[in-house]
């Protein structure tokens, strides 16, 4: 918390994105029980994995497990994740007439099991351990509903966003509204940051982001509650830094394809910024893992304001060692 | 030719990635009497599609039907072109053992069908269009040897070059070699400029593109005959293009992820650009088409330099008559 408000601390806090994922034991233990759906809608299953993980890595964070595209079904998608599939929607967005049956989400409550895991989850987690809530960020949800599914070359998205303006900024009105609704809930329910997960805004150009992207990405920060840090996230915004800063966050999430201090720099000093060791790295050999971990650090110069973060996802082999490995060299080396 | 020396030009020259490719009509005829590999290695067609394609568009280049991937064949790797699964290698490269068993490419001779191909299109092609010839660039084809075939993550690309140094020079260095006899005799054969496709290295960072790439592109691109211009091209390469631009490359490829005018400004307005349209802005209106186009010539502003292409390959499911559209407008606008 500290971090993300830019406050001098003992020593650079670390948390990983889908830090209780398929990679670690105890997961794929609560998973052979259940479907992915099914763990998301149960509260003391979500909120078990949760502090599983953050517990066992010693973390500085916990981010409450669920995934960005349950907000969809609200808004009337129909959504599966189909086994080893990854998630398939089966009325995805087309035209201007697919936008307008989405229907506006008026109630938060049809989300409330996030809610409730997040309660437990606090209830749970030691008091020193800051839980994080989350949602997906307009473009990233707006490609998936038009999409139906992930993409490669987005020509839907695209397509619907160039050819119609008008149905496009509906769209993304409509979720930016849904998502301020989700957030301000989730931190009514024991959330104390929350981050925006831009996952694929990172096949944009600058002038499609600023034009079709930043006012609703904007619109979602704004709303958030005051006082409650938010981190802005996305892959591959090597060229997009400076506008996802414009469009909002306290603290920026990095991917490894920049180097942290450049990063930082484009961003400006006046925001925190989150990263950006490549989830691959926990692949190495281990002083190699160290020898990347410290660049990072030493990028970051003991500049308050930086949380460290992979630049994307643990990725599902990794191994766990290595994830626990990284915790604790973080720490070590950003004490000394 | 001109663009890529930097002269002043009459209009702004375009040519398309993959613009020979199964978008096309004439290239799906006669892709249904052959094999994709059957079709690179047979002259007289390979030589059919790169002119056809060339003609029907109007465009100012032709760039040699070929693939990047069928150099490796004779380094010892086993390749196959798999029914709508892309490539796929038999025996991938994972550990130093692999590396030293990898041939060195000693007689170009061994892809004399590309050269065929080469001296074929050349004679057919109108005397003021110039052929391109081209190869991946060193890590693209490293990590297609060590994955096996296309790739998410790069996880085992990766593992090596982090975990065994000496492997991954070894090999990057073996790939180099070979590619300098390859694209020097492409010259010889009559290829008037060459590109090197990096199409994968957007997966890096700068300090690893630094330590683990660049020696082996530019040790590439120096040993290419003097006075043939040499095109660098990559993709996701935001936060790359100066160090590209480092290794090497008299054109500098960019995606439609970074703006044109930035761009340029980042590699040096000593050295030319190319792109750098979204190909799937081809799939939109027409009227959208020309304002993205026209946005890029814009940010190009005239100066001596610009080669208009796509950001990357033309998409299979792309309307013909966009692209010939795309052709026709950028001639027209940048004439004014």
């Amino acid at each position: 918390m500290k971090a993300c408000r830019r406050e001098p601390v003992p020593y650079t806090p670390i948390w990983l994105m889908r830090q209780a994922g398929r990679y670690m034991r105890e997961y794929r233990e609560v998973r052979a029980r259940t479907t992915f759906l099914e763990l998301c809608k149960t509260p003391s299953l979500a909120a078990e994995v949760t502090v599983t993980a953050a517990e066992r890595l010693r973390v500085d964070a916990a981010i409450i497990f669920a995934d960005i595209l349950l907000i969809l079904e609200p808004m009337g998608i129909e959504l599966e994740f189909a086994q080893g599939e990854g998630p398939v929607i089966h009325n995805p967005v087309r035209h201007a007439d697919d936008v307008k049956r989405l229907r506006e989400v008026e109630d938060p409550g049809a989300l409330s099991f996030v809610y409730e895991a997040i309660s437990l989850t606090r209830q749970e987690l030691k008091p020193d351990v800051p839980l994080i809530g989350f949602c997906g960020a307009p473009f990233t949800l707006a490609s998936y509903m038009i999409e139906g599914g992930g993409s490669k070359n987005y020509v839907h998205a695209k397509k619907l966003m160039y050819d119609d303006h008008g149905a496009w900024h509906a769209m993304m009105s409509l979720i930016a509204r849904a998502l301020v609704k989700y957030l301000n809930a989730q931190i009514d329910a024991g959330a104390q940051a929350v981050q925006l997960f831009d996952s694929w805004v990172g096949c944009l150009g600058p002038d499609d982001y600023r034009e079709f992207v930043l006012p609703h990405s904007r619109a979602v920060m704004q709303g958030v509650k005051t006082g409650v840090p938010v981190i802005h996230f996305g892959t591959g915004t090597g060229a997009l830094l400076e506008l996802m800063r414009e469009a909002g966050g306290d603290v920026i999430g990095l991917d490894w394809r920049v180097r942290l201090d450049e990063g930082w720099q484009r961003v400006g000093h006046d925001a925190g910024v989150m990263g950006n060791l490549d989830p691959v790295t926990l692949f190495a050999e281990t002083d190699v893992l160290r020898a990347h971990a410290k660049r990072i650090l030493d990028q970051a110069g003991g500049r308050p304001g930086h949380v460290f973060n992979l630049g994307h996802g643990i990725l599902p082999e990794t191994p766990v060692n290595n994830v626990m490995a990284l915790v604790d060299m973080v720490h070590e080396m950003s004490s000394q």
